[in-house]
């Protein structure tokens, strides 16, 4: 990727979720250490306090000597106001309350079906995309009317279906979806690299293939300067499979703070001969509901952890706690990178880099082959100027392929289930997916439950 | 359909597997009633003693003064002569012995693992297809040699892989493959007229638009001169959804004996509203395995039947000795239409007969939408002079099409597999199948069984 | 064709168009001999007067103790009253006044280019489509407003924009476009039959492949009974080539009264190989406009006409005088078959009939391989009860495909321009036709100058 | 783009083609210059004099102390021998003599036809490529069984059709074709940049996104840093629009020697609203021949030339002198960098560089919306370790994409044609040029005397 030596003032950054601690921090955290842009950044959540404490602790920083990006914060308790005039429009919210995270994720359970996160697809990630989407549609007319001409970086989850309704409602809409997931396996293998008497390797030094969808994306080809690593891995995965191989991923706050020992990973690699690209907890929810999450016990022989949204409550008030503390001063921002590419995106976009090529979620327009166009797929693009231009990533082997394909169909008809408030076709995407291994009236029930307990964010919806 | 006055003579018609009982005897059946063709016909089966024995028969028909279509029988020992000069080829045959269909059918069982037919999908179908494509292999490239302007009529099963091959190894070839699921769907609508008061229907007379693939092939579009009968079949399944409702299909040696009360049927239209076209057996094998084929109380529950293969083996008993008495004239072969349409399409590739239109299972040729071209698909076709050409069928409901296009994928990597001898896809496609939900370690268990068994019908494969 | 043995009564029929003279005297003929169909005919028309005489004339017929299709008519002044309740709408409209037309057909002879109809493509049929576009924009939409159920069947010409325009406007609507090139062509190989010494032949028994579009359609497959038409066309057109062959299409006022001695027609099968099924005078149109239409001579000397306008105007005064005449009595309406098929469609429509197999023109759903889905094809379709089905009819040979596909996508444009009245676009689309062969300034001031002479029909545009 | 700091020695490239002059010298040059790479270099050519000159050329410059790529040069007379351990294979070749490219250029002129270039499409292009393919057959096949895993870079023109040959005959090559065309256009941007007061500009920081085909590409996106250049391109056309502007892109010999005003590119520019980014000697060749090519008085009026082969005769002359010189010292080898990005390409896939974009000609895997798969087409790539990846470019403006779809059929049947040595086919793509407006007869009497004139070129035809 090729520099310029300019710089870039008097930007102007939406971010929608701006009340989020994790992220929203984050981003101040990267905006602060890059030397090449400045301006204004508006924060606009629904909780419009936790906007304007994280606009306190914005200005900050700004304020401090060590920073060299320099911006301005301001809380923004409406929409629309947040997106006129902006350059380039960030979001990251929370799509309901943890009670309805914990009916996605705990109520299966009930039932039998084990889900270790719960975000994305199975009984939880399509009840919340469900309430997802309608959020979205908001989003989406409000960018057209207000700020059509912006990007924008979306980093919510279920995260093929944030992007996909974004496009679907403003096919114009310049939206990329953004997540660290193939980063965890670039360290991976940077770490294997290591292991190997490579000394120290930047995982943005492994150049990757990257094909499918968010949370089920593969490699089918990764180099570290002129070696290939696939036969390396292929080693790699016989000498660890057993026991798993635990990589350095702990500490950060914005990473998921469960360890997995890649168990699921190397197994799939043994199955299909391509690398999955994903946490162990994200992969297993793509698979038939037997293999990797078939009850507690089988989870823990893989080596892998269900996310207690009990847990996701503590740690939320512990934040909270920190949130204050900041803002007050009392506790010092400590400045460190996070490990996202979105300040790099947005020098793409504005013209400081180009030739920046990483992976993200965008409409498939001809860059994964068999794949309908106009669903949303995760591979590399190139960023540059105005621009994330998919790069063209072939096929996937025949049984990747086919249980990629199904979670597109499954997505799509989950997206269309949630644009016409359409309750039997989303029964029929519900018991479609591989999660979902019960009697139809179970299956039912089930169902009625989920979105009953979710009903509040449904408006619209004959429940 | 309209039918020429003229007749064509000297037809030849090459019979591959035509030491067969009921296909064979049921093909001369229907030549004898029919009063404008004659010819010959080469019966070649590699039981050439029962091709002999069926040549007897069939020379013993044409002798009777009751039989109108004058046909001469030979036995031919070499596929190659049979082929020579034939107008017409029709091949049904049994991929492989009793045991080898055992081993299909009944060990699954012991893995929790129930199919009503397994002769199509599920790991029974499966390993037929794996055993039954080498030898359509040989049938496509001896046709190409010898009589690469005949017309194909297929009867095996499975018949999407069957018909399958034969145009992967020969594209040019003219060949379609026939069943008579959908005209069992079409005499329940007839007879569901019947209860509603509309006397005696001809089930020919029942319009219907077909989709899918063989065995699990659907109707959105049904009806009987101007009555659109997609809202009576509601009502109907209405009425008989808990009880089921028993057709009239029963005595004749041709169809599948097993009764079925068409629950399966009803509950698939309810859940998708368009009609499931095959006889339930077959419609359950398609649908995860919990479904209908959770275990045999659960298949009871639904009003169908787990086909034994010893009640097979009885039954060919009863046929060979039925076969010695025919040949021997000591039973009189009694002359009855099947309702097969064989000698229907024959006609009409003679020119004897245009615009019939009938279900076929055909290459897509785009016949049905978002479905991968090339794959064999059965849908209407019109049948004329020398063409069998498909119909635009569209495409199903979005549930039911991801579950056929899921079955479609499945099949193409069977197909893929079985020309490759590539035990590896394989058993990827194995464990892909819906029916299959048993862990990793003891599928393997089971495939590996399962081909061990029929090792002797996999030549080059390394077992 | 099965045909059953009921009637339909109260049938109701609205006619856009329903003053124009052929087209509606020749329904009002075919109508009065069906004895299966009876009802009530609205005509509309911008010419309410015309609509008015020809339901005198049509109420006359009824009358008659010699016609066993009763229909009673009534000339309606709005159009929402035509449609609401129709089961059937008939269009044949003249899109724009004759001397619309003569700036269409004759004003590019002033630069040197020659058209012989001037109504599909080329600068004429492209002016004629711009005007024509935003009239069946309303169609459409009055149509999905007061009748979306009811079929619709258009004779008016452009007829591949027409029925595009109603589709693109309405994708409910159930609409085919009907022409009888098709019928001509089958008329030649009928007579070619009769001088090879078959006998009188009809053409409906001439069993054809149809591939293309309108006016440019072509046959890749021709029988009759068990004859293959492919080898006995080929010697039949050595035979002829030089001095061409005149068929017997004259005397019928439907028809075009202008003879070819079909020497095109023979030219397009000696470069390709497929029979091209439209009129000569078509498809000189659609070839590079040096090959057929270069000059007056040119044409001659293929045994064709350029047809004059003025002629079109002296034929509709003396249809104009004829109407009063039948209207008054003074004349006696001869019945007789217009040999066209809209009321065997209405038959198969209204579930009187059944597997009736003829050419249409239809949205590409699959039919026409390598062309564009949505695009307006000509192929066979199967008719039915309440639906046309195309029928697959594969793909052209390269050269023809490629000049097909050159024409579809200029249609394509020609659509989007007339939709968003967009000038550049549709010079464009007007520069890309095979026929406009002059330098750019030339081809600018020719545009402009037949725009503003149809100014008055488009409205919108910035002229 | 990332360079890493590493060497690579030992390579291996084979040259077909080694004998050239300005091609083989570049290279040779670009590599002297270059020190990351070294390796030894293998001259293939018919003419093995003049590989054998070039081989004395090129290690003269490795003893040289001011080169910096050290490589050992050697002429091999059998193609594979050439292959056999090559890491890079390089094609630049002259298929056929310049008595041949006299008949493909300048016979038509009697025809009134005439080609600025005559070796990509048009009657010249067109015969070039049949004489093209069958030995691009034989590269190819050779490549398959002697350097499968070799990376294979074209230069020779037909481009498009020389690259496509490769991918039919071993679909697995790893091949891309290069043209600089498009790099002249950025220069062209460059110096628009340049005169608008922006400094001194380097083209390859101009950029852009590449779509069409070889050597009639387009670009619908340029920016250089963060200015958007297609505003500043519009204006820029209609200051030079009447006179034309003159770039700088003279005095390097391995560039063409005639200059251009760029009047085609700015006409076309202002038709569609889209760069056209070849020389406009190229590009009018592909728009209908009265528009840029009618005869020699308008070509001059757009300000370019025809290119006379008498010149390139010459031309050869004086290289085979300097050849002479170089050789034995009497001349001193000028080193200068060609401005090609073969060496940079090589680095890439040799892991050198990474994620270096460029535009190449590569077959469609989905890059070109719209565009058959397979064909080949030209638009960025991302080039990196063992890999060149299209970037998806998208679609062009309707009348561009025509027109480019156009050709691309036509070229796709000239294949087809080539390879099937079939004469009616290969005559059915020559009159479908838009350059061939002339009767049938006289095209085809152009035809036969063009394939006589190369008959020595075409075995196998029949002629």
């Amino acid at each position: 990727m090729k520099t310029w030596d300019h710089v870039k003032e008097n930007i102007q950054i939406a971010y929608i979720g701006g009340g989020s601690r994790g992220w929203a921090w984050g981003l101040m955290s990267d905006l602060a250490v890059e030397p090449s842009l400045s301006g204004h950044v508006k924060l606009y959540d629904i909780d419009f306090e936790a906007a304007a404490q994280n606009a306190v602790i914005g200005n900050r920083l700004t304020e401090r000597s060590d920073t060299v990006g320099k911006w301005t914060y301001e809380a923004v308790p409406v929409l629309k106001d947040a997106l006129r005039g902006a350059d380039v429009i960030i979001i990251s919210i929370l799509p309901g309350t943890f009670q309805d995270m914990k009916s996605d994720v705990h109520l299966p359970e009930e039932y039998g079906i084990y889900q270790s996160v719960g975000d994305t697809i199975g009984p939880g990630g399509l009840v919340r995309a469900l309430r997802t989407v309608p959020i979205y549609v908001e989003f989406a007319e409000a960018i057209r009317q207000y700020a059509p001409g912006a990007w924008v970086i979306n980093y919510t989850n279920p995260m093929t279906l944030c992007t996909r309704t974004l496009y679907e409602i403003f096919p114009g809409i310049k939206a990329v979806g953004c997540c660290h997931e193939v980063f965890g396996t670039q360290k991976l293998l940077a770490k294997m690299l290591e292991t190997k008497g490579y000394g120290k390797v930047d995982r943005r030094d492994i150049k990757v293939n990257v094909l499918g969808i968010n949370h089920f994306t593969w490699l089918d080809q990764a180099s570290y300067k002129d070696i290939d690593l696939m036969p390396m891995y292929r080693e790699f995965v016989d000498e660890h499979y057993e026991e798993g191989f635990e990589g350095h991923e702990k500490g950060h706050w914005m990473n998921d703070h469960f360890a997995s020992a890649n168990r699921v990973k190397f197994d799939l690699f043994k199955r299909y001969g391509v690398i999955a690209a994903a946490g162990d907890r994200h992969l297993a929810e793509f698979m038939p509901g037997d293999m990797y999450l078939k009850d507690p016990e089988t989870v823990r022989s893989w080596k892998f952890s269900l996310t207690s949204v009990d847990w996701r409550i503590g740690n939320r008030k512990m934040l909270d706690a920190k949130g204050k503390r900041l803002a007050s001063g009392e506790e010092a921002f400590e400045l460190k990178p996070t490990g996202e590419e979105g300040v790099d995106m947005i020098k793409a976009f504005l013209g400081l880099t180009r030739d920046f090529v990483t992976n993200v979620n965008l409409p498939n327009r001809g860059q994964m082959q068999d794949i309908p166009l106009g669903a949303v797929v995760e591979t590399n693009a190139v960023f540059g100027y105005d621009e994330a231009r998919p790069v063209v990533a072939g096929r996937l082997p025949d049984p990747v392929h086919e249980m990629v394909l199904r979670h597109v169909n499954n997505q799509e008809m989950t997206l269309k289930a949630a644009l016409n408030k359409d309750k039997q076709l989303a029964f029929q995407a519900f018991v479609n997916d591989p999660l979902v291994r019960i009697p139809k009236d179970k299956a039912e029930e089930l169902f009625e439950r989920m979105l009953q307990n979710t009903k509040h964010m449904l408006p619209g919806w004959d429940l």
